[in-house]
């Protein structure tokens, strides 16, 4: 605990790094001068919905991170009720075709370039993560999330057959039949069902105790070669990662025709028009 | 709790669905006007043992309700003591080759129709589940059992080498190392030891109890899109099922020869003796 | 308690087999004449680390109980601090290129030897089990350890990779998200940590109590099939021995290009000055 709160006035003198300056405003960069912790914060209003640029703005953060040599990664949100509420669904409806390859092509490197991090990545949930929200937390190596919030892949309620890259975050995270029961049902669990079934490490009750959490995790591979700690993670994950990899191009045509298709198409109408009814209730 | 109440009440109307009626006796199938829900009874007596004609009987009854839209299959017994006993092993001793290898056909078949069935699948177990009985139950998405009760695979007691289409039952269920220790040992799990390590979701302490248990897990998919839903399934499951997918005459072949070796026979002969001495005490 | 008493009381009757009068001193067998489980005890002192000759002894010893018809096998050690240290480093340190191919050919067979031997194992941890020493335990089919001791596979602590196989006999016993962050972090577990993420399966307070409790798991295969049993193991393990069974030579290729990098030799020197600067205080 007072380790804690040492390093809680540690990340309250964090400056902005200069050699981040160069961030979009769709997404922050931090770097604690003293840890080489990089906090990147996702800043797209109003819930960090991913579009197409989005996605572009979240990639490069992250690439100018590892270039920059930071010794972790922090994901965290700007909004205090929202981490990330996932894909813009506008992308996928009534699609333009090439955007959609490019938004596509965009997740896919976004994916890989979280997933494979050569440094040690953490999240830090500070509000709902759906969809695609859940999965980059599920990407980082270590979650923490504050109570009160949802995470979970609801893709089935809107009529989205998840590809093999989502279903294997999953994987990574929880037992197979605790992933096949939560993909099915399009299951969104609390905080404290999280918890329960490890899909995150632990709660806390502030942001900034969050943050303080995944900076201890970080620090926790101190003392551990940092090029072997790598290849050993590019070792464990790969596996996972292998068709993004090996061929992205399939998954790209095999995602881009179940978009297409009438049965996804009229199930997300379906599914918007019933997200408008709700809300204007 | 009220809730399930109510729906008890409403299982008490079930009728028999018209469409249903050929279902062999072996097989009873009752489908619910309201939920869509079908109860598959298996009704073989004694013991439900799976021989030839009562995996067809199985197989065909599955393929009827897939076919006729039916929200969710509920498989249960209708002996209130064995929900299977698993393969009748007279189908296994002394084989004739041309009825042996029809069998292992209609197991793989029967097995292939349930494991990636289209609709949610649940298994209410009111009996002993051996072997495949535990396979049966294993196969479905979810599972609820009464008290007192048995279930496992015990193939390495009667010197029998499971394949892997079976291993992958249990792995889609338990976790890898749970898997090895429990089909090495031949271990037969009582109902609470069952639950302790997750191989059923809940006890119940009715046949009622779990039929509604069952129906509130199909329940669970109401929101969701059937065929996204049947797809994500597919993905998750088809890994599992590769080989009976792709190639089910290696692995038929594998089957044959094993059941035929000396070894399995003198064994088998061994077992089946010591259940006749257990049984005449 | 009064089960396990009696066996104890017929463990101290054990008695040196003939048949394994020829083990080196470097490994003790000794079979039990009522049981025919044989314990194999490491016996190199002073931490049991491997050296090329000992990974000999150890898989000529395993190999010997096998062909002797043994009903299982007991690893254990002579030192009643240290279980196994690993590797002895000073085969990985600046080595000789014909001695260190030897010394890792010796390492995949005495790995796939124990990894899938044809009996039950079972490690009585009496002492610290680092690295390989921890390897050989998770490659057992149950584990008893005796409290304030560690184990665990620190190897991102010196700089190394750990190979695919390696990484498999820890997902043999652990789940997949704990077997990356155990090996991200080089974490060392206490007993009772051990025991919490079930990496061992019970605690006990002595020697001879962990070898009543392997005894126990050994005694547990009785009424199986021992055939059938082995076979059904293979199937399990071997996916996860591919690599070691299809293709040794890539893997010993990748392995030794790997410990030749500057990178893993600087590593480990500066692992060893830190161990020196930490043993003189």
């Amino acid at each position: 605990m007072l380790r804690s709160r040492t390093k809680l006035i540690e990340l309250g003198k964090r400056q902005l790094c200069r050699s981040m300056c160069k961030s979009s405003e769709l997404t922050l960069v931090e770097v604690d001068d003293k840890t080489g912790i990089a906090t990147l914060t996702m800043n797209k209003p109003p819930v960090n919905s991913c579009n197409l640029e989005f996605l572009r703005a979240l990639k490069s953060a992250m690439k100018e991170i590892e270039s920059n040599k930071c010794s972790g990664i922090i994901l965290t949100s700007s909004n205090d009720k929202v981490f990330s509420s996932g894909l813009d669904l506008n992308e996928l409806r009534q699609p333009n075709p090439e955007r959609l390859a490019t938004f596509w092509k965009e997740l896919q490197e976004m994916w890989v370039t979280l997933y494979l991090s050569n440094v040690p990545t953490a999240a830090a949930i500070n509000g709902h993560a759906l969809a695609v929200g859940c999965v980059m937390a599920a990407a980082c190596e270590y979650r923490v999330m504050l109570p009160d919030f949802t995470i979970g892949i609801h893709a089935t309620k809107f009529g989205y057959v998840v590809p093999p890259f989502i279903v294997n975050t999953y994987l990574s995270v929880l037992p197979h039949p605790v992933v096949e029961r939560a993909l099915l049902q399009g299951k969104i669990f609390s905080t404290q069902e999280a918890l329960q079934i490890n899909l995150i490490d632990e709660v806390v009750n502030s942001k900034d105790e969050a943050l303080c959490k995944c900076a201890d995790f970080i620090g926790s591979f101190e003392q551990t070669n940092p090029v072997a700690r790598a290849l050993t993670k590019r070792q464990l994950r790969a596996p996972f990662a292998k068709q993004l990899l090996e061929d992205p191009e399939t998954e790209l045509r095999e995602s881009l025709e179940y978009i297409n298709t009438p049965l996804f198409q009229e199930s997300l109408d379906q599914y918007l028009l019933q997200l408008k009814k709700k809300n204007k209730k």
